[in-house]
């Protein structure tokens, strides 16, 4: 039997324990062996839980009890959770995490560690929730060479835009996913500037390339500035409003955050709601796609017990495929030096935006139009706001 | 280093030999040793082949040497593939096979026998080429119970129909899937007749249930009958035909192959030329989406590579999760009792079709309407045709 510890019991925690008990069995077959959760480590008070006799307000029991071999994190965020995190793997035990910001932030590091003390460091609910993304990516990797990967990691903002798509302006449709707990209601912006597709795409880029890409270096741009003006003109030529998540890893590397103009045509133009799609393109698979819910609690914590299956079984091997390198320094972002297809709104006239291809009109003292040009030339150029085209 | 052999050398296995040499060092990592060709066993003369040296016309030396661990089996069809894939377990070897008829005919033996031996029988070639499908609806089913699977196992038909929707009649874009090599020349009736598609639900079905679901229990209809103007009134409906696989394991339990009129609002319509798409329904995990080339050279052998991978590292724990028993008899096609609602033509007017809700038009003679039935009820109306509406 393996003994497992859940780290921070909520939505995703207890989510963790709900799904690891109704599927006890298959997870069992899986694993090898019964998974047992020994601890649970919160330090709120959980006297009244049915199972309060689990619950423990520190880590330190768990690192002391050499039967516990994987470690669940779903606290969120790095200040408690990567002390805890390197003090498990430091220890020997296994660990599958639902945080994003963990992995992008100290993912190289965490990563080598385990790969140090032979045991795993394992993520697939950080990206894509429920939708089975860094396992297959990972081990497509073994066998493709990935030359790009793009779509929707953010569940929320896909919702907005949908919405928005009805007609709805960005604070209507703000407040709608807020009210359906889809967005923070105090500080909705890493969903909403983009911060949480960064981390994401941090991470992916980072699998891509086999070294660690810091969040802070992938050029981002949330979808506060969409107006339901672009929407009917995206429209009108075709596309639908998204905000893309790409990784370009052929010649050149590349990555990035963006709303962009996807044509309809393009699969990803028809993921909906808080839906997630990604696709990617291989050199010997050709286009793959995954579909599915980007967040939620059982769609996520099914993730997150897929993972501890696999820790439990596969321990020290599973990090052979899905591994990357420190990078040697932050700092400098991934800019996209090729000329593409921009959707570009100014105040200024059409002649200030380089490589005009087409006027689409002018409302409110803004002019829209078609720009054959490359990011920074468009970012330079005092329009206020632009989208590339996805084709 | 590991040893591996593979049985035929037709367009999968050449590629499957490609593949193992372009991506040598990710597959070494994955498979956690290097992973090369000792024999390919072909009864045709490949004397003048640069690796002619590896070339052996019978199995015999296979079996007999000790150092290879894994074979690899793209000879296709039962009567030599069946055979030699046995004794290869029965010797204690793990195979990778992309022949779906050989896991839908003799699947639960030949996973018996892998698990008896402790080695692998993998096949996620079987279905869908490159798309990944097998491992992660095996994985997926260790933590979910799949409700409901369905979409498009068959690129070849899924290609016909996307060209019959742009105006070609069925001879010609028959001729069109054959003059692309993507159709048989001689005998196309194993994809236009369904049969491709019933070994592959075969296959799927009997993993959902954990039991073997012979490929002639599924009932199946082809594309054969499908008419342009059955296509024409389809999209006046909102709709595109598809030929769906579809399993049902919710209250009930039901499987079939057949073409439907699939709502455009659902993701499978939007699954075009050779393509293919399935979507999961899971307890947990909600709503999953696979999408991928359903066939090729080289995404087939890319998914035949990532089995022999998972054989060199993990023999004889992959069937744990991947793995159906034996059923106690076949012949008792698995019919859907349900009522749906179907899109029917008919020459003997519509008041011979049960539960007609509406009827769209006559033409030359035959009456298209639609009606609220079962398959029974349908099927036994005299009815010239019937597709049954999926939203």
């Amino acid at each position: 039997m393996a003994n497992i510890a859940i780290l921070g019991f909520g939505n995703i925690g207890s989510g963790t324990l709900e799904v690891l008990r109704a599927s006890a069995q298959g997870v069992a077959r899986r694993a090898g062996e019964p998974v047992e959760v020994k601890y649970i480590c919160d330090v709120r008070d959980f006297s009244s839980h049915p199972d309060a006799k689990l619950f423990v307000k520190d880590i330190a029991p768990v690192l002391a009890d050499e039967s516990v071999s994987v470690v669940v994190e779903t606290i969120g965020g790095t200040r408690f959770a990567y002390p805890m995190v390197k003090a498990a793997l430091e220890a020997g035990k296994s660990v599958a995490t639902s945080n994003k910001e963990l992995v992008a932030t100290h993912g190289a590091e965490l990563l080598a560690i385990a790969r140090e003390k032979k045991c795993a460091f394992l993520f697939e609910a950080s990206v894509g929730g429920g939708m089975p993304l860094i396992k297959p990516v990972s081990e497509c990797l073994a066998v493709n060479r990935i030359e790009k990967l793009y779509g929707i990691v953010n569940g929320t903002t896909n919702f907005m835009l949908t919405k928005m798509s009805g007609g709805m302006d960005f604070d209507e449709s703000l407040r709608e996913a807020q009210r359906l707990g889809y967005a923070e209601t105090i500080d909705p912006s890493a969903d909403v500037d983009g911060i949480d597709a960064q981390r994401k795409t941090a991470i992916l880029a980072s699998m891509l390339t086999g070294r660690h890409i810091h969040p802070e270096d992938v050029p981002t741009r949330g979808i506060r500035d969409v107006s339901v003006r672009d929407i009917e003109l995206a429209e009108s030529l075709g596309c639908t409003v998204r905000l893309i998540a790409w990784v370009d890893n052929d010649d050149a590397f590349a990555c990035g955050v963006e709303p962009c103009l996807v044509d309809n045509a393009n699969r990803i133009a028809g993921v909906e709601d808080v839906y997630n799609g990604v696709l990617i393109q291989c050199d010997m698979l050709e286009d793959v796609m995954f579909y599915g819910r980007g967040a939620g609690k059982l769609p996520t914590a099914s993730s997150v017990v897929s993972d501890v299956a696999d820790a439990v079984r596969y321990a020290d091997s599973m990090n052979d495929t899905l591994f990357w390198d420190e990078a040697p320094a932050k700092g400098s972002p991934y800019e996209d030096a090729r000329v593409h297809e921009y959707y570009v709104r100014t105040a200024q006239g059409a002649e200030s935006v380089p490589g005009v291809t087409r006027v689409l009109g002018t409302q409110d003292g803004e002019t829209a139009v078609l720009a054959q040009c490359t990011a920074a030339e468009v970012s330079a150029c005092g329009a206020r706001f632009w989208m590339k085209l996805v084709r």
